[in-house]
């Protein structure tokens, strides 16, 4: 895969990273080249379960990645990958001459101001990377540095307003809005990642119904979330009542420096106090907390402390300790969640794709946070597909 | 409830324990009882929750209490549950009168020989309790302490070689299947909520479908591997690779004391052991080990270690620990099952009732392990006996 | 003890608590009031270990306890403290006529400005208070609420200039200060028992010194800090470099409503951070917080996260969960302190008690953090203190 | 160190490992020579903390290390340490040549019976090695597999008795003894860093009487039990009553399949149990427990959990996640304990050396296991030596 000449599949789909020279991309990308030469374990892989592959997904082979980014290498960033044990070292060195292949596709990408010029640039660099590649598919996903909240965007009503915004330089639009808006200029489906706005402003939400785009967010559910989701389902289904739910997270690394800015956290610390109340049907006290610890690097331990009511009343407590490694969980629902998005594109579906709630800390377009109800989703929709064209 | 003049429901329900001066029964008949007089919170009662409610169960006010002990108090034994925290103390004192009222009722039991006149005089017992309280079910439930694995119970192929031995005076029957026998005799439903061998005799299974009678088991799952059945789905279903799964648990109280007899440990780890290998779909690697700290009274706590391999093969962890009161947890679903098994009786089932594996540690006639799949199960049986007289 | 009649000691010693009728206080009070009646186990006191005992310690029996309060009742805080479990019921019940007693003594305290008047009616509450109990020592403890740090109170260089402000109506002092200021005018050794200024002020220093007075603080070293304070020394003795040390702590009570204000909390936070880089010798990165978790009461449960290096620089981790009542923890301290403070100011100690630094998070006077060594600087001067008249 | 042209010291000191070629001698190997090339860091090293280093020890860049084994390979096991994270692999690729120089030096063992031809035979390896590289001492360290207790030997009370049983080739002395006494034959000091008999034999402390040789155990204290005799001290100096203390650890690799075996697991519960009755004064309940867990490999897990009695008898609980390798840990204290005890041969002592119980998990010799009064018996001693020639 990726290497044009490696192409061996008759489907050839791009994936296109923001944030390419990060650890989730590049992890995805070390990951996609040796699945690509064979060899390598498809352990994390959701997509290659039977339940989910049946959808008649793009092959793994069949990968083509570059992605836009505005400083660094991914080559630099594998090998501090391998360093910190994200990565085996002998996978990275097997893949390193392709992996600075895919480096030499990624363009700089967008800073600063929302207006037409930078749009149309990036816009123009999706266009090219689907023509020079000859793919019948490019999906976009953002991997980039989390953003603050941005609720002036949810102002944006209109297409018409954007479009006139980005014509005047002075659209409010935060930058992973204006990659999801070129994304869909240049028919992409998106994937947002991260708790970033994205494609989650109306004018957008507009233009990927106008364009029949699907797309998909956000958050991935990736660690703590993903525990909670497992969990919480139970406490509802014995009638036990959670009295507090508190949850710690230390982690170093650039997610972790990006967090230890408040703004960037209030974000992440929103998606991820979602689910519980959602599942439990009532508000659960205790704080969600993110710490930057540099020590921790790509490692991410969180604590969860849950008090909860039984029988006549009795306090009981549960306590999780989850240590993952981030870039390593993160790294093959990316890779899964391009191969579906670019399925359901295939299929004809627009809008926010519910059924691939299953991958968020936020599902848009979904109904229920609970793991396994999410799967069950999951599971009908790619049973559904398969067989269609 | 319980007391005679108290039933006010239209059906009048006998749940008879086999164990009932035990921590279990006691504290589900201390709950039922403060149920009956209303003002007791429903936590935990699966049966109060709407999609399993809506079965048409016999009323909480309709339950009869009555049950075989070989010895102690259930008056003693609620006043302990207090001291320690398992139940309220001022709940107790609220319900001490009624509950001397069951305790007169309980009967001397099995002990020993499985002959025809023990077997005569418990199924004696049964009869007398429907007779004299009106009752149109009685369920019969077994609480009592945790025997060791019983092979040679097995060989008891036909209900005549059966009652061939027992007329011998020499059934190589344990006490929890004698029970079992006198109940299927008595046309009583039966629930074995431990590990004990109970009704899972060929013999007896066949006297089950002879009487049309329903029965449940085994060995209600209320604290480690209730978490573990809600965690190891989502392992599966994310394709991460488990390694290894050790659990620890540390208890004291009666059934610390009998677990600590490493005969009656086996059955019990047995059955805690199942549910991984039956969910993940390949064996696990890791201990699973009960022992006896007496200072640790009813609450018990569990560890966890949970090593999965991700993406690329990167290895991560997970801990839980879980601090539960075991008859806290166990009481409320005792009661659950007297209900849902006396609405089974009534609407005609016999047999292993296999959608109330959701209770159990070894789903008797269940095909999953997986908490969520096994709540499906149980609310669509529900939904299925709504309506149906 | 307490009670006047009651007292049968020949030494008789007066505890004045500032915040009576919180919980450290009201515990404490109960204790006392149960160990002096005998029967109370003497479980947590340390002054009843042998090697402290010996300083020749004024009796338990010989107790007088008052204090000031704004508002509450000491009948009512303890039925509560009954029923959330941190005191026995039944030890409650035994002596709540006495506490009784005690609450009617306590005093409205101060609140608002620092001025003259304020600080000449605290002094005189606790001149009566030892006039009328005939007390051959007062010993104030401060465990009222945590205050914000008050950087302004230490440019109170001299006592001068204190008096002046105080006299103007304008001391730049917190009520704490206010206290021990009132204290040191009455002739009474004080005990800082929480992060407040209290008497670490210049000028009240200078005022202990004239009047012959001992004092001790401060914020005492009850859970978390306490473990850290014997863990850290572990890693500096083995040569182990400990690279992160995150601490996560959650409780309710008024003391975790306290501390969800970030003022009061930044206090709190800034002594439980000390003792790691005092202990170690170098800076370790992670988080110190503290969460107000309404339902866990006044039980607080810790969470570190420790991260260290070994041989060749190999990675490894330890984690601390710590369940503690801190008012049960903190409850036998404040009655040790009283003891050891009284018995200094006996045997004409003055200033900073740099030996009592065992007991607090922040130790004044003292040179060490680590557990061990700061017991064997108690040991050796209650060794001192042996048979000094 | 260790290659002969590199040793630059003015005093030379072998080391000779029983069981050369497992992971702690490799770890300790390649540490060695790591430390002697210089640029390694000194972490885990005791005796460069400067309270011990002043006993002026044998300089590190003098040691020359040897040992037994029975089969194996100290270069493949080196790659194996690499490969699971235990050593770093650029490490251990710098040494591989000087670890195939020392594996080189490695003599077969003893197996089977202790016999005179046998004990002669180990003698003179140990002379051999000693003349061969011009050695000041030769301290031994048993570091090789755990053997069952072995309550035989404890009744070869006297040399004589000893001597003439080997001599009719029939000795009821384990491999760890028959080490020992060739050790103390050849007028080498010996470490018994295992739980196995080694020196505890009272034939074997006269023989080492005999001929003025120090020597010290046993069974390295490097993690659970480290944190133990660390943490226990606490609740003694808090008065706190320990009621439960349950231990729990699972570890792979070597040492965890040799503790698989229940009877040699014997041997490590044992010593572990022993630090809580000495520290606490009392005993106190719950099981110690060692688990085989292949996927851990040299990788050990160990929760702790427990369960307190504080003021007024209010409970409180307190746990404890080590993860720990176990190589890393027991590889400095071996050097370590070669430096001191080739001091202590040096400056004169013979017998157990009670000030090493630091060491140990059973100090023999020593009088305490609290580690900081271990800490300050080392400590003082080394002071002692500090000057003595």
């Amino acid at each position: 895969m990726v290497n044009d000449d490696d192409v061996r599949g008759s489907r050839r789909t791009g994936v296109w990273f923001i944030g390419a020279r990060g650890s989730v991309a590049t992890t995805a990308t070390i990951g996609a080249l040796a699945l690509a030469r064979g060899g390598a374990p498809l352990t994390g892989l959701v997509t290659e379960l039977e339940e989910v592959a049946r959808a008649g997904l793009p092959p793994l082979d069949g990968l083509v990645i570059g992605g836009h980014d505005l400083a660094g290498s991914m080559v630099e960033r594998a090998q501090e990958l391998a360093r910190t044990g994200v990565v085996p070292p002998g996978v990275v060195a097997d893949v390193l001459d392709d992996l600075a292949v895919v480096d030499a596709r990624v363009r700089p990408g967008a800073e600063g101001v929302a207006d037409r010029a930078t749009a149309d640039s990036l816009e123009h660099d999706l266009r090219s990377f689907r023509d020079e590649h000859q793919l019948d598919h490019v999906v976009v996903v953002d991997v980039s540095s989390t953003e603050p909240p941005s609720p002036e965007a949810a102002r944006l009503g209109t297409l018409d307003e954007l479009d006139r915004a980005l014509d005047d330089g002075a659209a409010a639009l935060p930058p992973s809005s204006l990659y999801a808006y070129a994304a869909f200029r240049a028919d992409c489906p998106f994937v947002e990642f991260t708790p970033s706005t994205g494609p989650l402003v109306p004018a957008l939400e507009e233009l990927a119904k106008a364009r029949h785009l699907p797309w998909a967010g956000r958050d991935g559910k990736t660690g703590e979330t993903l525990v909670k989701s497992a969990l919480a389902p139970m406490f509802a289904m014995r009638a036990l009542a959670v009295r507090s739910w508190s949850a710690f997270n230390i982690l170093g690394g650039g997610d972790g420096r990006t967090l230890a800015d408040p703004a960037a956290a209030a974000s992440k610390t929103a998606t991820k106090a979602m689910a519980l109340e959602a599942i439990l049907g009532y508000p659960v006290d205790g704080p969600v907390r993110i710490d930057h610890v540099a020590d921790m690097g790509d490692w991410k331990t969180a604590w969860d402390h849950v008090s909860f009511e039984g029988f006549l009343g009795t306090r009981m407590r549960m306590q999780v300790t989850w240590e993952g490694c981030d870039s390593a969980l993160a790294a093959p629902l990316v890779i899964d969640l391009a191969r579906l998005v670019a399925r359901a594109h295939e299929a004809g579906h627009s809008g926010p794709v519910a059924a691939l709630g299953f991958f968020f800390k936020e599902p848009l377009g979904g109904t229920t946070h609970a793991l396994a109800d999410q799967w069950q989703a999951l599971t009908r929709w790619c049973a559904e597909l398969d067989g269609v064209a």
